[in-house]
């Protein structure tokens, strides 16, 4: 079976994305919004600043009569928050930062380049440009224009933005729903007592912290026994799931009975992805819930949930631009042999290098942990020292 | 008055951190320890995994027993979370992966390198080198091993390596508390109506989220008029607060109260960094608590926050490696006037290139929604299309 390649994979899965549509649009206190993503276009309706102000604490003045040496006489002091009066003729006036340029003045000296003399009047030492430290009203917005686009997440920046314009209320689109499960006779929950054969479950702990950060409303559905009539019930026990993320039991091993189920009774993919680590991977529907099957490794779980579930996670909660960032970095290692997938290596940004972690296995999630994030080798590729190859940061990846 | 390097005033300020000391240490539920830093190194005290496993579904050997061609029976099957019996002989054990191997087993071959005969016995392609496809014990963890060390921040993947231990319970720094100010009679909270000379609050919105991202506890300390009688009065009211971060108001012009009251009042600090936004900061102590006063124009307030106070306070609540992740990446611009202090630019990181805001005005907040990061161009320097500059993606910055 030909291994599907990782875009073709993320095609298929902003398709489904979008063919779902996003999750519906709410109302919400901006206040009570970050991480949302904005559902319709943020327009101003105001002039900001509604009037020239002064970019500087410094003096007003007509610029045409400042002379280098010839004082100007301090007529009024405008603080910021004040409407001033108009700038009397052969004047000037004291003025602070973010205060209403008065009517007439069309500069403004900063206060670091004056002197006073003995009356209190003002000396410049140059002449003054029309314009100087004056910001123009309406350079931050005009009534109509666009400010923030429907589709973006809104971090403190946008918060800010939307602050800046009065706005109050948002209309987002509200948080996925995610329950999480995790499958496998071997995965005993932290706190309990490890039998012979047993392992603690890590992913249960990976999915949902990251799923929190993504904005999801998380339903932690536990961790299924390899026993295909328990999945039944508890899948049909779930209501209002938007997604169900799963890790492990999806490959097509005798003891996968979650993917088996799935296969059988509901309208699922099984991919083996041109992806390492996490080449086996179940995408499709279940009973009017999308699934979303990861590897069990807890490396290609991580990889999978942030390659590949990220974007239609944030896809399906109306983020429009859902790749993450990354930047080309050199290497300091060299990778010899060309795989025939595409590889996600846990390295190291120290020192202008990435450096790669000793043990890439999937199932070393202490390589996750000493890394800073993920570097991208392409299939039937190798590196020298030197090279550039793509990095993506955990900050871009886990969030 | 000459300007302060950034990075002395970085080394100053974290300097103070580490005199005040990190906040006090908590113990958590690991379930409730998202963003957390860990106050104590997590230790392993298992061999994890507990036995040597298997990496693939497929058939566990002797590695010495298997002949191409030479068919072996299927003596047990091995389900992840079962303890195998020992292998007999002359056979293979279908095994599937995070399995235990069985003892005498020393090799797997994925199912998909062999073939079954007319009496399912197990005809193997090749010969197998001992170790193929098995994870030995001890791989991940060994009892005593360091896993995270103390000063991390517990991401995802940091709370996925405490749960593979088995941890539950995690040491951790608790919130710094912080209470936000604005000042200045020009600004309106949104949903107010403006008056003449009054614009809305961005920045109040900026920090806040902000530092909710940084796992602070937040107190919205409201926006104080330009009166120096009432500033006294809110801040004598902040009770247990480890940090007032306020944004505006610290100048030196006649307006700036709070400035004032602190230079009087308290053991602060002003600072004029060679910084571009964000000349003027103020820096100390104030009646037990830190001050950190920034500038009001709304990029020049996020350009210290990120740049100075964000490695401030992720240090005060534990974080040993504080400075954000930063990478060289190619301008598509030129800027050939050195200034004489370092700039952050906002820029859009495109089609492999940084992208300049056309208006980098420090009121212009559009700039820094508009953008993706912060580039560093250092004071002294120019640059041209095609140099490499540093860029600070926002999701490092604002996290």
């Amino acid at each position: 079976m030909a291994l599907m390649p990782l875009d073709q994979a993320l095609q298929r899965l902003l398709q489904q994305a979008d063919q779902l549509g996003p999750t519906p649009v709410e109302t919400l206190a901006a206040e009570a919004a970050l991480g949302r993503i904005l559902a319709s276009p943020l327009i101003a309706e105001q002039t900001l600043p509604p009037w020239p102000n002064s970019a500087m604490d410094g003096y007003a003045v007509r610029s045409a009569e400042v002379v280098p040496g010839q004082p100007l006489p301090v007529s009024q002091k405008v603080f910021a928050g004040q409407m001033p009066a108009a700038l009397q003729p052969g004047s000037c006036a004291r003025i602070f930062t973010g205060a209403p340029l008065p009517e007439g003045a069309d500069a403004v000296e900063m206060q670091e380049n004056v002197q006073l003399d003995a009356e209190g009047r003002v000396l410049f030492a140059q002449a003054i440009p029309a314009g100087r430290f004056v910001r123009p009203a309406g350079e931050e917005a005009q009534p109509g224009q666009l400010k923030l686009e429907a589709g973006v997440r809104l971090g403190p920046v946008e918060l800010a933005q939307a602050a800046s314009l009065g706005v109050t209320q948002l209309q987002v689109h509200r948080p996925l729903r995610v329950a999480v499960l995790s499958t496998g006779d071997e995965l005993v929950e932290p706190g309990q007592p490890l039998q012979p054969g047993q392992i603690y479950n890590s992913n249960r702990a990976l999915m949902i912290h990251w799923l929190r950060r993504m904005g999801c409303e998380v339903l932690d559905a536990g961790c299924l026994p390899d026993d295909p009539q328990q999945i039944r019930q508890q899948l049909a026990a779930l209501e209002d799931i938007d997604l169900l993320l799963s890790s492990g039991g999806v490959s097509v091993g005798e003891a996968d009975y979650l993917g088996q189920l799935l296969r059988e009774e509901g309208e699922v993919n099984f991919w083996r992805l041109a992806l390492k680590p996490g080449k086996p991977m179940t995408f499709g529907r279940y009973r009017g819930m999308s699934f979303i099957g990861l590897p069990g490794n807890p490396v290609s779980t991580l990889v999978t949930m942030t390659i590949l579930a990220r974007p239609w996670i944030l896809r399906r909660m109306g983020m429009r631009d859902v790749a993450p960032l990354c930047f080309p970095v050199p290497v300091d290692f060299a990778i010899s042999q060309a795989g025939s997938r595409r590889e996600f290596l846990r390295v190291g940004w120290r020192h202008g290098r990435a450096q790669l972690y000793d043990n890439q296995c999937s199932g070393i999630l202490s390589s996750a942990a000493w890394a800073d994030g993920l570097l991208e080798l392409p299939e039937g590729s190798t590196c020298q020292p030197g090279d550039l190859l793509n990095f993506y940061p955990f900050s871009e990846l886990l969030a």
